[in-house]
């Protein structure tokens, strides 16, 4: 699973049924050594109720259907936790 | 999910017949802080009816094949929404 | 999906019995702005009767053996098209 | 399966309730020729009571489900091993 | 499918008991063009058979899973061919 920061919204009107309802944010993977942003930005369903700035926990792949219980659900990445904290040692 | 902006048109007369009928289209991934063309492009199905130039959102893996409702069709991307909006905050 | 093309052949007297038959080709991704060669080479099984020196459409990942019709038969990478014409726009 | 060492915990009380029990930790791939940190950390379920400093076997994508005994809970990436010994000639 | 090398062994006493039995390798993918050593090493399971210093034939994701007979076993990389040939052409 990846640790991503949500940092924005995304809107699309015409989109497949399935998703309807579906909550989207757009989401940045954070480099867990540092806290800075990571990789490039995508997007992931939510099932958890996060929020701008709020740092979560992510599956990807088909694992992302399973989060969303439906595997029919046309997604590829859901966000499955809020971290409260993170320690990271060397 | 990744955001996408439709590039391109592909033809392949001898394919896949499960393909035969369905849309593809060449898309760029596309860098949502500014909006730039980020990494390479690659060839999606389109179930939504997206055009040449449009912003759309994407599904990859297993995933692309939920999006077309047939788990024996072979695709790995699929387009599934048309984005209206886009909102990236720091 | 991803446009390759195909560079190579490749020989296993020992393989998974179920590979037995099909043919792989060695292919390499093409970056379909400059028709230049892209990324890495890899091994693909082809289900359509490409040659070398053609330009493919490829499915990666669990799609793969969705397009081979056996979802038993070992491959994640499989070549479902000739590609016929690419229209990239900018 | 990559090889990684556990470098860290995560704490996520708001989560997918699947998730409950089930537990978390921070991993870093590791180069198995010089032994040094590879790339990015991620977070992976451990079901073999791997500790901070271990050097562990992982599965990734939908295989992680497999490792957890059930093809619904959401995880992407899984502890299966313990690594006693590696030897890398060349 | 990749091609790749296989470059070490890898021991884990404590597993998931679904590997054990299981032949584990460490491998490395093979630039294809000037058979140069590629990009990072990783472990996959072998069901041909390969020793150290052979070229072989892995598939990566669920369909490693499909390789092993057995969708419940936690691969997500096995090898299901030793590499006799490969002719590349430009």
């Amino acid at each position: 699973m990846k640790v991503a920061k949500v940092v924005g919204n995304i809107w699309a009107t015409r989109k497949d049924e399935r998703l309807s309802g579906m909550k989207l944010l757009v989401v940045q993977p954070v480099n867990m050594e540092n806290l800075e942003s990571g990789s490039e930005t995508f997007v992931a369903a939510d099932m958890i109720g996060a929020g701008i700035g709020e740092t979560v926990l992510l599956v990807s792949g088909s694992s992302a259907r399973s989060a969303v219980n439906d595997m029919n659900i046309p997604v590829d990445a859901t966000i499955v936790g809020i971290v409260d904290n993170l320690e990271v040692t060397h």
